[in-house]
Order: C-alpha cells, then sequence, then structure tokens
C-alpha cells in the first residue's frame, strides 16, 4: 500500500503528468462548452457545463470514496476551465480546424482520468473491481451530467464506444497489478489501451449493439 | 442500540433475506433496462440504468449517512444487474407474460429496500423522521434517476402511488420501534404493508391528486 | 477560528436569523412546488420538488464537504416546504398577486443562503476561493435539480443572473474577512449586495451575453 502511495505521489508530482492532466481538463471543459454553446447557454451557463464536464466524474468518484472532492484542493481546475471558455469565446471558428487536436486532447485526458481513478481506489485499499468501477465512473460521469444539464439523452448509452475503452484500461490495469508489474508501466499501458480503443472505435464507427425495445 | 445491529447482523446473514433482495435488486434492473430499451440506448447504456436503478436509492442514502456505498462492499448487486440484461436480452418475448411475477418480485424488492433503508439509519442513531426519510429515498431514488437519465420527467412524480406506500411502511415501522415490538415482526408487518397498498394502489389505480397549475 | 464558530453559533441561535432562513426555505420551496404543479405533478411530487429546491443546494455543498447535510438535524425544513404547499394548494389564485412579496422573500433567502455556505466553508478552514464557490453551489443548485427533475434546462443558465449575484456576494464577504470586518457587518454586506443585484439584475433585465454556437 505504502509502495503504491508513495508512486502516486510522485506521479502527482510529475511535471508531465500535471500538464497532460491539465491539457484533458482543458479538452474536457471544451467539449462541455461547445455543446452548452450550441444550446445558447450564457457565459456563466456554459462554464458551469464545461466545469461539470471537466470534474463530474472524478467528484462522484471522490464522494464515492469518501474522501474531498479532488478540485477542492487545487484552483487548476477551475482556471482549466475558464481557458476553455476563452478558447471556445475567441477561437470559436478556428476551433472547428482543431477537432482532430482537442478529439486528442481528450483521448489522452480521458486516458488519465481513469489511472487516476482506479490509483486512487486501489490506495484506499478496495477491491480490483471496485477500482476498475471508479475508473469507469471517472471517465464517463462528467459526460452524462453534462448530458443532463443540457436535456439530452447522455450520448454515452447510445453511441459510442467510451465507455467500453475505460473498462478495457480498468482490466489491464488490473492485470498488470497482479504480474507485480512496474507501476509506471501498469500506467502507460492502461491509458495507451484507453487512447488507442477510442481511436479505433471513433475512426472505424465501432458501436455496441442497440439494446431492442418490447415494441 | 447494540440490540438493533444485532438484529441487522442477523438479518444480512439470513439467506432468506439475502435471496429476496437479490430478486428485488434483479426486479428494479430489469425496469430500467426496458425502459432503456425502449429508448434505443445501446448494451452498456442499458446496463448502466438498470444497475443505476437498482443502486441509486440505497446509494444516495449511504452518502447521506455518511457511510461507504453498498454495493462497494460486495459484487453481488453488479451481477444481478448482469442477469437482468442477460434475462432481457435472450427472453424479451416471453418477458411480457412475466409481467405480473415481475411486479410482485419489484413490490417485495421495494418493501425490502425500505426495511434496510430504516433499520440502517436507525442503526445510526437518527431520529424517526429521518429514518422514515432515508426508507423513502431508499425506495424511491433510483427510479427518479432512471427516468432522468431516460430524459423523462420522474413517472413517481405523476402517476404511481408508489411514494405513499414507502412512508407508510415508514410510519408502521416507527410504531413498532416505539412499542418494542420484536424487530423480525417490525420488519414483516413494514414489508408486508408497502406491499399491500403498492399493490391495491396498482390494481384499483389509486392516485394522488394533480396539484393545479396557475393556468 | 474558533472566533469564527463562535460567530456561527451566535448566528443559528439568532432568532431573527432563524426567522429569514424559514421564510427564505419556504420562497424557495413555493417556486418550486409551482412550477411542478405547471407540470401536472402529483401532491407527493410537488413536495419533493418544492423540498429539493429549498435544500438541494445546502445538501450538495454539505456532500461536497464531507459533513451530515443540514436538513438532517431538523425536520423544520420539511415543514417549511409542507407549509409552502399548504400555501399554493390554498391561496393559488391569491399568490399571483403577492408575486413580489415572494421575490423578496426569494431574494432575502438567496441572500442567507449563501452567506451560510460561505461561512460553514470558512469554519471548516477552506480557501476563500472554495467559500465562493460553496455560496454558490447553495445558492444554486436546488434549482438546478428542480428544473431536471421536471425535465426543463436550468433556467439559470439561459436567463437570470442569479448565480452573478452569489458570486459577488461571496467576492464582498471575502473582502470583509481579509479586512477583519466584524462577521456581522460580512453578513449583511453579503446578503445586502446579493439582494441588490439581483433586484437590479431582474428591474432592468440586466442577462449575461449568450455564448454563440458554432453553427
Amino acid at each position: 500500500m505504502e509502495y503504491i502511495n508513495n508512486i502516486i505521489d510522485e506521479l502527482q508530482n510529475a511535471e508531465l503528468f500535471n500538464l497532460i492532466e491539465f491539457l484533458g481538463t482543458v479538452a474536457f471543459a471544451i467539449s462541455g462548452i461547445r455543446l452548452a454553446s450550441a444550446k445558447r447557454f450564457d457565459w456563466f451557463g456554459a462554464i458551469v457545463v464545461g466545469f461539470v464536464t471537466a470534474i463530474g466524474g472524478g467528484t462522484m468518484r471522490d464522494l464515492l470514496l469518501g474522501v474531498t472532492p479532488f478540485w477542492m484542493l487545487s484552483s487548476a481546475y477551475i482556471w482549466g476551465t475558464v481557458l476553455a471558455f476563452l478558447i471556445v469565446l475567441f477561437f470559436r471558428k478556428f476551433l472547428v480546424h482543431l477537432n482532430n487536436t482537442i478529439f486528442w486532447f481528450d483521448c489522452i485526458g480521458l486516458g488519465l482520468f481513469v489511472v487516476v481513478g482506479y490509483e486512487k481506489s486501489l490506495a484506499l485499499g478496495y477491491h480490483y473491481w471496485v477500482c476498475i468501477f471508479m475508473g469507469l465512473i471517472t471517465g464517463i460521469v462528467g459526460s452524462i451530467i453534462r448530458d443532463i444539464l443540457i436535456n439530452e439523452i447522455p450520448i454515452i448509452f447510445t453511441q459510442e464506444l467510451y465507455a467500453i475503452a475505460c473498462i478495457i484500461g480498468g482490466i489491464v490495469f488490473t492485470i498488470c497489478v497482479m504480474f507485480n508489474t512496474d507501476m509506471f508501466v501498469a500506467e502507460i499501458a492502461t491509458a495507451f489501451t484507453i487512447i488507442i480503443v477510442r481511436f479505433f472505435a471513433t475512426k472505424f464507427s465501432i458501436k455496441l449493439p442497440i439494446l431492442k425495445g418490447d415494441d
């Protein structure tokens, strides 16, 4: 356990990790703010939706784990959201050409969010399946709350292989931990798996089957 | 207090109780999965909605009480949801003929959920009215979140005498506790009351009055 | 810190404060119940929506702060909601003529809710920006959940300068604390600022700009 805690401490001090997490936060927030603007939200509403998209998953995870929500310990996430808002406000037309770049930040952010969620649960002594679950929650709940706020059915339930990527990533992490892999290797393998699965699912429009209704 | 704790321990070891709670979970999950399939959710979306319907109330209760959400301590609830999904997937057409059976599981599940919610709050030393409230929350919040996720107005607010059954059950439990009834008798009386009220309300389409608008 | 706690204790014992908080709760609940009745909710549904409107913000704040939700410690908030329900039920037609009075209770309630949220976070040792945030959450989350339950886009995101009033109020409180102002003065200044901003924003229909979409 101490071993894991040390790794987490190290990791959170790592500048690269911080930078990527910040970029992931900004990418998630941009997705929320753009959807809010399509619904003609005002500036405040757009910022709230962006913020909730970025921190909703980690907040739900921290509430379930019974720890202080991560964003209450550092104002970086608020500034990341404000930055995302300014980007959408001033570079709206330019942003369309950046869709590809934003998609990559979003993928990498997702990979990292799942890793953080998994490790935090592991460090608190939870079973592997709870850790996989918390990784998943960290990755997807922000976008679910975003879609509830803009009064749409969560897109994740009907159109994207987003969640499966998080679950597969969690399984990869579990296998690494079971085989006592170096923690850094486990993190890279997990994040990489999620990014790859999400990339190919998007590129080839791979979707889960629809559950047929009762008619 | 110790007395109550002992009862709860005994109860949770009771195989019959576990079996019925499992069946209640499956029945709640089936209701969520069927509604999700009517909205053309994919497999993952349907499982999430089923899971949230089954565990949403107890999770809200545990967050409010400040204890670890119950389903993080046992994977039975996830397997119950997966089972519910498989039932809907493979026996969809057959399920219509089972509506009556599922309704009974759902009623019994509701009765048990309220009992569990009440007892957990009582064991934590809360006032009777908080216990009644927590029983109610355990019983109804899952279906409220389910309806939010499928983007509908919660059916419980407009059409069913579902919630009143939970409140009456909670009052019965309170009376039993006040009169120092044997705890097992209190549980049976509570669950039985809820099942009866819900059964007759459904059979005779008894509804609460609509609150007239301002026009 | 002890100083702040003393102030809070004193304050919560103050009868005037209690009375105003109660009136604020009733005003918030009335807004929820009227919107629910416009959607043809039944009596139970209307009471739930009223209650959630009144206590939703403080509950979210308390869950994030990791303390027991305030309304579980006193049944006053439930009775306030029941009172609000009875008022809407019996004085529906008369209520239209009271819109002005209700608006004032609502404004004053908002001012007080923000003050309570700010002080509670300050007493728990959080940074100023977290306190401003918690004041905001206390003020607005109830109405967001209300609008989700009636299946509408939260009105606060598109039409009102409600949230900005809470933020400006939080900044005023922060400035007061930084200058070591008497706590009572800080509270009055904060609540007064919020009421004034909200009043003028409503009177002159001042709104935030809409964030233009991608088209």
